[in-house]
């Protein structure tokens, strides 16, 4: 049984019949949304609906949960699956399902479907590997909305009882929580290198010798910034090991809780080091970028017309040749490195790596 | 049961019998192939195989199923799986397994493991979660074969009716269809753009000032054309967004079909994206490697020599020195965003993002 | 049920709790080791825990089994899952299975879990569709086991009898064996065409002509031998299918089984193919950099002078400034084509497509 007539009951209602199940659609107004929704499905007033389904999945908004109040009566013993989705993260005290569940004590609530869009449940799970995460307090009502998952081509995934219904109402409106702090970290970091970098590049030349290098801020003073970044964001990477290495080996046991800060810190190591690599990736085009510039080449010709107008033949200083070409080929071999690292950070390449694999390359 | 004797019935019986089912193999002449099957499979003659199978994969080719008829008594009730392949797309009228059902309407025929090779049956779905792809018009025998798949280590997916076996069919025929429109259309603007920067860059001035610039054609005309071709396919991916959005505005629903054009057009946007990605990328390689040709060098020295002869000593255009930094950021800039749009329509990063992330990369 | 208190046991009994299983934890310290345990597991001595339970994960080292020799009259008829691993490939003579197998001919003895980390099975499947290989000589014993890493949020695969018990062990020990040889391949061939290059470039000027070239090893040296070894790579990886098809047309049949070392040069073409791009793609980053260098600028401005001085106006070799050109573009579509090869080589994307497409690309 399906409640409800938006968008996403109806492609739920579409998924059901595909996937070979009965469905009966209730409504407040069967006649006008008939039309809505496939030939195949029953669509009735809701009191008949709850009556012929065992199972109604509940596609309505929260604030519309104490109109299913009448059918209190009819709705008693049946499974209600909570597939509702808030618009803030813990917009509310308790999450959606557990306010259904106080409404309807009489049922049994399951929380799930909601992390999946109603384009999915349309265009079928065959693009990808849909999870669907699922959580209860009755476990065999979980089983059964498990198995219908299956039925449609979802993957279920057991999240445990009710009380974790608010961390999956939360999951649609993360917004990458694991890149927050790195990107925020990165940002400070290049702040405080391109502040230096400016002051260093352009303000010193200009106070002291009046010389105009207001021309190098867009790509020479970034291009000095990026790798020290990168550096900085690499060292962060390798740090907290260590310190949980000193913390395990201080306390005598790998059994003690690291510090909160440290935890999370752990966590967000993979997404430092590939800001890292992309901060290294930038200082790398950035260079190649160098010789294409007008300044480069007007200083090019300066100099070049400056030796043969002194007659001066051959310049060749032998140390500055070694360290650009010595600095060149050990950047090349570093971002050749972090690259294998990236990609093995891609998950479709994680996944099939085992520990000893992954630790290696690292 | 298995019947036919060729590489896909031999894969087919070595998995079964891999993954505990008792395997019996229908062949015309058992004992000369009884050697190509594994040796816990029993290799006997037709009939016999099919009394003592209840599901019966028929691994023959769509021409010789008339073959079969002579066991039309001995298949009654049973479940028969067509696995055939067609060599073109929409080659016969009516689908292969549309056709064994009207050959024999006492069986249930389900149409299924066609999208699986030969050599992925023998090496395991290990790497990869490869999906079968079902339909029949029974219920029932299509669970029974769905669940023999999964047994296999497949993921089954259902497609719903008979009808839908046509279109199964035609899955191992198809060649990028989806990348075949983007494709034409690239080339097509890649080809306009190339003949407008060839007239103006190499034969409007061989033209006017006998000047030879052929040198140009194999980079530089290539290398302005390229950006020109991204641009427009850029645009050409946000365009039909907004005329969708227009016409729910205009017709005042959402539930309105879009015109067939609009449609294709928005199901295409993430292929035109990837061409357009990989048009920047490669005009940022031609751009990289300019100062390196011959060409560059004699330029320069060309330039430098005439300033030594006349004396001049420096030119330095403030104008074009800022122009060409701020054209070089902003094209880094523009190249690092795409690459990361690029990173997320890889299938394993897209489906770990929500559609909130999703769009908010977008 | 689960026999063991280290790192692996504790991971395993939170995993089970969560997916809903009643837990019993049998221990030779039960009071001590009770802390470590999720509240709702039960920790018992291990007679105790034997009773209770009809499944019991054996969580101990395969040195300690002999010490479960005490229980063997409780363990009668039960499943006991081993879930070891060696700490060397091929370290012991038998599996720990089978070794395990053979102390307690009672019991049914599984295979599996040990491909899973305790850190996985803590933070749970929901990062990545982690597989559990399985295999037993017992079907029952073995869909039992399957139907539990199923219910954990496992993917099962079942790997057959007991003999495959030695292969699944030495899965976790296993360090990108599909690399070795085309990696010792890649750094022999390097080799080789570095000292040659080296000879030629460095050495032989400056035995015949005294002119100290030693600047050239880091980057052009280095950057002549990639583009050789990506070649002969690249043949590598078509050669062995040529080679192939001449075995199979010269013996009349594809049913014959290739020579070994064909066999496994077949198999090893994807390493090679992607090494013979990162070589290519090295080769192209080098030669971006060749105008970054001070050598490159100090011999420009050399020429400059040069001409300078003597009033030579125009050099401008139009054979030169053609073979250039046409080597730069030929060099950057071929590595935008390898580059296409290296995406569709990535499993997320190999997945996706059938086999006339893959074919196709290649």
């Amino acid at each position: 049984g399906v409640l409800g007539s938006g968008d996403f009951a109806r492609s739920l209602a579409v998924r059901l019949v595909c996937s070979g199940f009965k469905v009966v659609v209730g409504s407040r107004n069967p006649k006008r949304k008939a039309s809505l929704f496939p030939a195949a499905a029953e669509v009735t007033f809701q009191a008949e609906a709850v009556k012929k389904a065992d199972v109604i999945f509940v596609a309505i908004f929260r604030e519309h949960y104490s109109t299913l109040c009448d059918l209190a009566d009819v709705l008693v013993g049946k499974i209600l699956v909570d597939v509702s989705n808030n618009t803030e993260i813990n917009h509310h005290k308790e999450s959606n399902a557990e306010y259904l569940a106080s409404l309807f004590p009489a049922c049994t609530v399951v929380k799930g479907f909601n992390v999946i869009s109603a384009w999915t449940l349309q265009s079928g799970a065959r693009d990808g590997n849909k999870q669907v995460l699922i959580c209860s307090n009755n476990q065999e009502a979980k089983r059964t909305v498990a198995e219908i998952a299956q039925v449609m081509g979802f993957t279920p995934v057991d999240m445990g009882c009710m009380s974790s219904a608010c961390e999956i109402e939360n999951i649609p409106l993360r917004l990458l929580p694991a890149w927050k702090i790195p990107i925020f970290l990165a940002l400070g970091l290049f702040l405080c290198f391109f502040t230096y970098n400016l002051i260093r590049q352009v303000i010193h030349p200009y106070i002291r010798e009046q010389k105009n290098k207001l021309y190098k801020i867009p790509i020479e003073v970034v291009n000095t910034t990026l790798p020290c970044v990168s550096y900085v964001m690499l060292s962060l990477v390798y740090l907290p090991g260590v310190l949980a290495a000193c913390s395990q080996l201080y306390y005598g046991t790998k059994y003690r809780r690291f510090p909160d800060w440290l935890d999370q810190w752990l966590q967000h190591r993979k997404q430092i080091g590939l800001l890292s690599f992309f901060c290294a990736a930038l200082h790398a085009v950035y260079s190649l970028c160098l010789p294409m510039r007008r300044s480069h080449r007007y200083l090019l010709i300066e100099t070049a017309v400056k030796q043969a107008v002194e007659k001066k033949m051959a310049i060749w200083v032998e140390e500055e040749v070694w360290r650009m070409e010595i600095y060149i080929s050990v950047g090349i071999i570093a971002l050749g490195l972090l690259s294998l690292l990236a990609i093995t950070s891609l998950p479709s390449i994680a996944n099939s790596l085992n520990w000893r694999e992954f630790s290696f390359i690292q």
